[in-house]
C-alpha cells in the first residue's frame, strides 16, 4: 500500500461493477448479463472512481477486467443512456463524454497492466474498454464492433481514434471505426487486436494467469513498461531515449534489479518483490 | 449545400480529371488511359482546387477517386512532370511540391470519405494519392509501388513518409519507400494497405457501392469520425479524448443520433440524414 | 568525403567491433562470439562513436550490423554490465543508460540506411539494435527478445517503448516488452518486425547485398527516405508534407534526378552517383 493516503475512504462497495481482490490482482466484472453488461452511468462512474483509487493506494499491481455471461460488453445501454442523453443538455453531455473518456485515460495511465478478457460480444463502448486494455486475451467467440456510427455518433469515442490507429494501424482502424462492422476473433488476431487467442470458453481464465504472473512478477518493472509505452506514443524518439535512460537507470537501483543478478549467480529463479 | 457561400464561382467544368456527382457521391475518374492515367500539372491543380471546392460546398458526402482503363494511375508523366521539372527554378520547385502535398491535405482533411478504387498500377504519386484516401478497394490485379527513389527522389513525397508508417508500420513503410518495390494485392492485403480485396474487375463497383451506403447513412458522424482519426494521429492521449468527448457531446444534439432511437424503440431502420 | 573536416583525428582501431569498408558499405560486427556477442561497456561507446564517425565524414552510403557465431547479439553482459551497473551511482547509471540511448539515436539518424542481419538470438540490447535498424534482414533461426523485464528492468530500454509500438503496433509491442518472450522469426514476419526473411544462413548475404545495392543506387534519395522517416514520426501531417516539398524540390535539383532522366530518354540503366 502506498504511504501517500489522505483523508479520502476506501470505498467498500462498488454498486455498479464487481470487483475482487486476490492478493495483488484485482478481478473487476460488468455483471449485467441480462443485458450483456450494458454499461450504464453508474457503471463509467464506478470504473472511474475504481481505477483512481486502485492507482493511488498502490494495493493491486494487476487488473482483469472481464464480464459475466455470454458476452464482455454490449456498450452503452440504448435506453439508459442513448435514451437519456436526448434529454440532457449540453453541460450534461459534455460531462456524461469526458467520464467516458476518464475511464480510457485511468486505464491507460493506472500503474498496472491491465488485461481485458474478452467472450463474446465487445461492442461500442466495451470495444473501447477492452482496446484501452493493455492485453486483450479473447477467446474464439470474441467480436469487436466500434459500432458508434450506427447510433448517428463519431467513431472517435472515449479515444477510440487515437487508440485503434496506434493498434492496428490507420487503414484497419479507419475501416472499423467509420463502418462499425464486427471483427471476429481470426481477424482480430491478423491485425494485431488482440494479444492472445485462447481456446473457447478460456478467456477468463487465461487472463487470470496473465494477470497472477505479472502481480508475482518485477511489478515496478511491469508498471514502468505500460507508463513508458503510454506516454511515448506522444512524445519525439529523443525525448523517448532520455526517458528510457531516466527510468532504467532509476531501476537500476531497485531490490528487483539486484535481486535477478543474485539469483543468477546463484543459478535459482529470481524472488520479486514488484520494488 | 452550405449557406456559407461567398463570390468564388463554382468550376463548371473541369478539363484535367472527370468529376460526376450522383446523389451526394462524387466520382473522379483520372482519365488519361493511353497513359495509364499518368498525373500532368493540370491534374494536381484540378484535384487541389476540386477538393477544396467540395469541402466549402458540402455538396457530396462520399467520393470515389478511380482510374480509366488498365490501372489506377501510373504516377507522375515522365516527360510532362519529370521532364519540365528539370528546367524549373527552386521557387517554381516548390510550389510544385507543395502543390502535390496540397492535393494529400486535402485528401486527408476534406470533410467526406474517399474511397479509392485501385485495379493495376497505383505508383509514385498514384501510390500517394491512394495511401491518403480513407479506403483502398482494390481488385488482385492492384499493385502500389512508392517507385520515388527509382527516379533519384526521396520516397517521402506528398507525405508519404508521414502516412505509409501509419498504415503499415515503420519496419515496411521503410521498405517500400526505400526500395520502391511493387507491392501486389495479396501482400498489401496482409500488411493493411488495402480496406477490401474484391474480385479482378470489381473495385470501382465495390467502391461505388460504399460511397453509396456512406452517403446515404449517418453522413455526419463518418465525416467526423474521418476528421478525428486525421487529427489524433497528430494529438497526444488527454487531448484526443477531450476532443472525442465534445465532439460526441455535438453529435448527441444531431438529428440522426435522435433518429436512431427512435428507430430502435419502433423496432425500424433508421432513416439517416446525415446531419 | 565531406568536406566539413575538423581536427578530430579518424579511428584506426575499434577495439570492440570489427569494422570493415567495402566501396562505401561499413559492415561493422559485434565480435565475442563465445558469449553471444554479449554488449561490454566499450561495444556500446565503439558504435556510439562509429556512428558518429562515419556519419560527419560521409564516406559510406550503407552498413551492415551483424554478428559473428551463433547469433546476433545476446544484449548486455550479464557480469559486465548488469554486475557492474549494481555498484554505480546515480550519475553513472545515468551516463550509462543514456549512452545506450545514443547508439538508438545514431542508428535512426546517421544519414545512410542501416540493415541488421540477424540469425539465433537477438535479445535484450540486441534487440533494440535490430528494432533501430531501417531493415532487418533475417534467417529462420532468428529469434527477437525484449527480456529486460526478466531482469527487473523496464520493457522501455534504449527506445523501445518509442520504436517497437511504431513497428509492429502499441497491442503486440505491449506484449513483446511487457511479458520478454521470444518472437520467431515466422511470427516476426507476420507482424512486421522483420523486412525480409531468407534462407537458413543466408542473412549476412542477403544483408550485404541489400547494402550493396543501396550503396550503388541514388544514395542521396535513399538517405533522405530515412531522414524523413525518422522525422516525420515526431511531425504532424501539414509539416510533414512541407518537409516532403522542400526535400523533393531539393533533390529535383540533384545529379541523380538528371540522370535518371537522361537514361530514361536514352531507354538505358541510370548511372547512380548518390548526389
Amino acid at each position: 500500500m502506498s504511504p501517500f493516503t489522505g483523508s479520502a475512504a476506501r470505498t467498500s462497495d462498488w454498486r455498479h461493477v464487481r470487483c475482487v481482490y486476490d492478493n495483488g490482482v484485482a478481478t473487476v466484472t460488468l455483471a449485467r448479463p441480462g443485458k450483456i453488461n450494458a454499461l450504464t452511468f453508474g457503471a463509467y462512474a464506478d470504473l472511474r472512481d475504481l481505477l483512481a483509487e486502485l492507482s493511488r493506494e498502490r494495493s493491486v499491481r494487476a487488473l482483469v477486467l472481464g464480464g459475466e455471461g455470454r458476452g464482455f460488453c454490449s456498450g452503452g445501454d440504448v435506453d439508459e443512456i442513448i435514451g437519456a442523453t436526448l434529454s440532457m443538455d449540453t453541460a450534461q453531455l459534455l460531462d456524461f463524454n469526458r467520464m467516458t473518456g476518464q475511464v480510457v485515460r485511468a486505464l491507460r495511465e493506472c500503474p498496472f497492466p491491465v488485461i481485458a478478457a474478452v467472450h463474446g460480444v465487445a461492442a461500442g463502448a466495451g470495444a473501447v474498454l477492452a482496446l484501452a486494455a493493455d492485453f486483450r486475451v479473447a477467446d474464439p467467440t470474441a467480436r469487436f464492433q466500434f459500432l458508434f456510427t450506427r447510433v448517428g455518433l463519431s467513431g472517435g469515442d472515449m479515444g477510440a481514434a487515437y487508440l485503434l490507429p496506434r493498434v492496428v494501424g490507420l487503414g484497419h482502424a479507419t475501416r472499423l471505426l467509420m463502418l462499425g462492422e464486427p471483427v471476429r476473433a481470426a481477424e482480430a488476431e491478423r491485425i494485431g487486436l488482440i494479444s492472445e487467442l485462447t481456446e473457447e470458453g478460456g478467456a477468463d481464465e487465461a487472463a487470470k494467469a496473465l494477470a497472477r504472473r505479472l502481480a508475482d512478477g518485477p511489478a515496478l518493472a511491469y508498471a514502468q513498461t505500460k507508463a513508458l509505452l503510454t506516454a511515448e506514443l506522444d512524445m519525439p524518439l529523443a525525448a523517448s531515449v532520455e526517458l528510457d535512460a531516466a527510468t532504467q537507470a532509476l531501476l537500476m537501483n531497485s531490490e528487483d534489479y539486484a535481486e535477478f543478478h543474485a539469483a543468477f549467480s546463484e543459478k535459482r529463479a529470481p524472488k520479486w518483490q514488484g520494488r
